[in-house]
């Protein structure tokens, strides 16, 4: 689903919509500028995502559901109202324990 | 309210919590990086925060509640499960239409 990028002060939607499944895969950038990138991702129980790393930091906030998220050689439960922080570069893999909701902000700036 | 930032991969509770009154202001700094830095704020109805800008790009997300956002010679309305970024150093103001629940990210990498 490709959407144009919300631009500086535009409101952009990421709670769950009335009506919207959460048991398909999605990725939708909302945002991405020089410095940040914004992303909302659904994760079907069950649906995993490799080990891999950015460059820049990160936060992983639950939004809907719950996540086992893997980092620093440790697994962590994510649960819908949570958030986390990333360091730049630190491998992590992430497998949905339900139906989740996710927004994911990178960094980008060097 | 003082509380030790929390480190990379360390979860953080960003939701209301149960029996949680939103009709105070606070603000806490959930986490700060080299790059990034975390607020959860509470800003009971009718309270403003003055126009003021910050260098970096920001999001600001309304977890609960409503606030009218000044910037760009607009002023939006923020609800909850909505989100919006900030160009780095746009002036901006909020006032709360009711009691609400934020959290800011500023991007501090230069």
């Amino acid at each position: 689903m490709a959407l144009p990028h919300a631009s500086s002060g535009q409101v952009v939607r990421i709670g769950q919509q009335a009506g919207e499944s959460l048991s398909q895969f999605s990725s939708i950038a909302l945002a991405k500028t020089e410095q940040l990138e914004l992303i909302r991702m659904t994760v079907p129980a069950g649906r995993a995502l490799p080990e891999h790393a950015v460059r820049g930091q990160i936060t992983l906030q639950c939004l809907e559901g719950e996540v086992a998220f893997d980092a620093h050689g440790r697994t962590t439960i994510l649960r819908g109202g949570e958030l986390l922080h990333l360091e730049g570069g630190a491998p992590h893999a992430l497998r949905a324990n339900a139906d989740s909701l996710l927004l994911l902000t990178i960094v980008l700036a060097s």
